[in-house]
């Protein structure tokens, strides 16, 4: 799957993934009245309000983007409709060519993420049929229990052809609080790193390994020693656009070949028809906004990566 | 919450919860082939088999124990079917006068915890109504992105009186791997357990806070500083029975109220059929051995907490 996913960047030559995570509060009117019409204002009106908004964003920019990450809270929240939603918001972007990283966080004692990844991005067994129940193509993991709650993780992961994001250096404010706390003189965030390299070594695509790392845009001097600790991880790096990162932050996530970097924003192309300047598109037009969106970000970190 | 927590340990004598996390390995043949009969070896198969399986145990064991905690993973690994049976676990547990800890180990983010606390111990906003999809009465909640990750969860505790618990020392092998890494000479979970008891002091109720924290039976050395670290925190003890903990570890992790702690015991209790120990109820009533297992669970305690 690691692959894969260089590939669909090569060919689009866009390494950034859009992130899925629709909030009630992105969707336009017209969308949300249709579903309500349809629903109510239920946990199944939400669900397929997220879907037709997610519908219509995917068919305006597949063709311009190797990937996509559903941010599987926001769908979590609206329950078991909600959940619906992720599935076929997956499956529907598999159908298109993209590769999907379920942002799912999530990891456990042995057992238990045995149980995740079967679910997630493996098959799950039932008397004499197995079934793959949310077949997502990449997830990101916590690392905070250590190598037996990864590892399940990644015998799915050889078994299966997927990949994982671990967690080492996330972008919110308070990720230094405990990543960033000194270990003999060196922070957390590095001796996860190191971990990430270590498990990702028998794990090798072509070029790169399929255990890669996420580590936040708004940290721009971690990322570059970061990238130096774990050469052949792929780095997945959430914050640019509405949490502040910019395409000239993220030069060093980059490896000298262009690769080794995928760049999320979610918000950023989802709701772009909100910000000033995409607003020429309206909000009937939201999927063409996003569009705009994405091909702005595209120059802006090919820009960054050519001037470097 | 907590306060219901707490009359419901002491009316029942039982600091124990017992760990809902079926897989179908553990449920007995006349179940599955029950469930199987009516859906096929499907998802909605297996799910059903789960939830027959949880019914009858609960059913029999619901007047000994204070609080059950479903493993939401094993749920998970059967895609929608099996999250419908946790909701049905759940809701299932609650009209039984149980308090429902739901172990989903979530964290993120701000926006993204928000949604997360918003679906299992919250509320979802659509239009002019307000749902609560999944309505656990606890949570677990992965602290590894700091206070911005886990605030939103403690908003929510504050507004519809629910409560959590932070992993802080995990019961599983590794979990020292990063949890014990010493920063300025006090290892991270210190740290971790520190923060818990700083979240904590403004979420009270009567005695004890509603944020509290996860530390393993395994390691009682530690869990007698976090005690003493965390004196307002109930602790959620995992590891006890399968992975090793036994009744004379648990002792230091209580106050000497004899409360503070509840310890929770899953394998143990769910498959004790499976036990050679209570082989003589048969698997046809497995639901006895699950009781006989209770009773001996909670004398163990007991016994270790009177002799101390």
């Amino acid at each position: 799957m690691i692959n894969r996913l260089v590939s669909n960047i090569k060919k689009t030559g866009a390494p950034i993934v859009a992130g899925l995570d629709p909030m009630l509060g992105y969707i336009p009117e017209h969308i949300k009245a249709a579903a309500f019409a349809e629903y109510g204002e239920t946990l199944e009106g939400a669900s397929e309000a997220v879907w037709q908004f997610n519908k219509e964003i995917v068919d305006k920019i597949y063709d311009l983007i190797p990937a996509v990450k559903p941010q599987i809270a926001m769908y979590e929240q609206f329950g078991l409709p909600g959940l619906a939603a992720f599935k076929k918001t997956v499956d529907y972007c598999k159908d298109k060519g993209l590769v999907v990283i379920g942002d799912i966080k999530r990891g456990d004692i042995g057992s238990t993420s045995a149980a995740y990844a079967a679910g997630h991005i493996g098959r799950v067994q039932v008397g004499e049929k197995s079934y793959a129940p949310f077949d997502e193509d990449f997830v990101t993991v916590n690392p905070y229990l250590g190598s037996d709650g990864v590892n399940p993780f990644i015998d799915v992961c050889k078994e299966e052809k997927k990949g994982l994001f671990i967690l080492v250096k996330t972008s919110n404010p308070s990720s230094g609080e405990f990543q960033d706390q000194l270990i003999g003189g060196k922070p957390l965030y590095e001796l996860v790193g190191e971990k990430v390299a270590e498990w990702g070594a028998s794990c090798m695509g072509d070029d790169y390994s399929y255990i890669g790392a996420v580590v936040g845009a708004t940290y721009p001097a971690m990322g570059k020693v970061l990238r130096k600790i774990m050469p052949k991880a792929y780095i997945l790096v959430p914050g640019y656009g509405a949490q502040g990162g910019k395409g000239a932050d993220l030069v060093h996530f980059f490896n000298e070949d262009g690769l080794g970097a995928i760049v999320n924003s979610s918000r950023g192309i989802i709701a772009a028809y909100k910000q000033e300047k995409y607003s020429r598109f309206g909000e009937e037009n939201f999927g063409d906004a996003s569009r705009a969106a994405v091909e702005d970000m595209i120059s802006d970190i090919k820009g960054a990566l050519e001037s470097r």
